[in-house]
């Protein structure tokens, strides 16, 4: 019998979950998913997703898709958003499910991805966004900060902004195609989008150009910490609770 | 020996606290504030707020004042708000704190106040903002409710927008300054000022106009709800957790 395959957008709280996939510390945000699928589907899915976010990191938009039995598929396309939700702790949300094509796969077809980093710059924290916002009291200097982002655009070698335990599987060359920052008062979003991103590569982006902010690094050197490939060239990986994946991009269209 | 006062400027994420002034179920926010400034001023002074919130209800700009004995005072004024900040919790939070007139009382001296309300207008919550807005998933009429809005400004008797156990002391006329609703995407705010608001006023208003918006009550009658005086005319309470006590004005000034 034919399998049919669901494409799922969800947006989730990451507080209390230790990343998208969870490790022997706790339980990741896919294992919720696969138990809110298995409550509706006899064969419980395994879940793909675009991206496997760190512990805390949150997301708008993450990708991933599944695929049941065609026998199993007892309801309508439109009842299926609600019945995983029903499934689902509140910090966890479904905000899109339909069937997708019998190829589809959401790691491999994405085309991009898009993170925005929150930051509060103000000597006192906001209480009512510390959950999503990482809190820099010093002032920063706007313009440094976005000369140096500017030198991130493009083609490079990331390997001096990767952490790694793991290392770097593969090619350490990715796309950066934006990286700009927005300012609307206290509040800065560092805008990141790119081919794709190597590991806590955006949280060292942002620790580097607020440091570049706070006048520990000039923003002259962003082109020499590229090239040195150490990652002790450039500032702090900045707290995961700022991060937020904000969309997955399919073949340019979001 | 002559005692100084001081002005200090709030901001707090009322989830965890039983209000302003706390319950004999639980702690309020002024408990903690007292506790911080007990740590700095051995005559513990009590603290006067402009405003007290309901349990649950989080605030932006609650001002409140205190008054200590001269010879206590031995800091810098500009060090008072980080020494008061290091004996609080972090959901509360002085953004300002600074010496204030002798006669200076943060309720009595208060001209008005606006309260903003957050409302996510979507089938599906988000799961990033669900700590601050109310989920409504019906569509809702946008004309309906600014038309309605419009029919609460200026000075009414309020009774059938207050809730009573406690009943209403005293005057229940306000002078509602302003009342708006802003959309942006599936956010909406509804702002509203006045000269001051009764019992649950703001959860009350905000609760009948989503019953207008939602085509439950007529837009039309809201000159009527306020003229019968009575709360079951009127709509559904909004829950707390919405609610934020965005500033008080003092002499038209904020």
């Amino acid at each position: 019998m034919a399998n049919l395959k669901f494409k799922i957008t969800l947006a989730f709280d990451g507080s209390a979950y230790h990343g998208w996939q969870g490790q022997n510390s706790g339980l990741g945000v896919q294992n919720f998913i696969e138990i809110a699928l298995g409550r509706l589907f006899p064969s419980h899915p395994p879940v793909q997703s675009s991206s496997r976010t760190d512990r805390g990191v949150h997301a708008a938009g993450l990708v991933a898709h599944f695929e049941i039995e065609a026998g199993e598929w007892k309801m309508r396309e439109e009842q299926l958003r609600l019945a995983i939700n029903s499934g689902l702790p509140e910090d966890i949300r479904v905000i899109d499910a339909s069937l997708a094509a019998d190829g589809f796969h959401a790691r491999f077809d994405a085309t991009g991805k898009e993170y925005h980093y929150h930051v509060w710059n103000h000597p006192v924290m906001n209480p009512l966004i510390r959950a999503f916002h990482w809190h820099v009291s010093r002032d920063l200097n706007f313009e440094a900060m976005t000369e140096a982002a500017q030198a991130l655009v493009g083609k490079h070698d990331f390997t001096a902004l990767t952490s790694g335990r793991d290392g770097i599987l593969g090619d350490p060359v990715r796309d950066l195609r934006r990286c700009e920052i927005q300012r609307e008062g206290y509040h800065l979003t560092f805008a990141m989008e790119g081919s794709g991103f190597l590991y806590k590569m955006c949280r060292n982006i942002v620790g580097t150009l607020v440091q570049i902010g706070e006048g520990k690094i000039q923003a002259s050197a962003m082109p020499e910490i590229l090239a040195s490939k150490q990652r002790t060239m450039a500032g702090v990986s900045a707290p995961a609770h700022g991060l937020i994946l904000h969309r997955v991009l399919y073949g340019g269209i979001s």
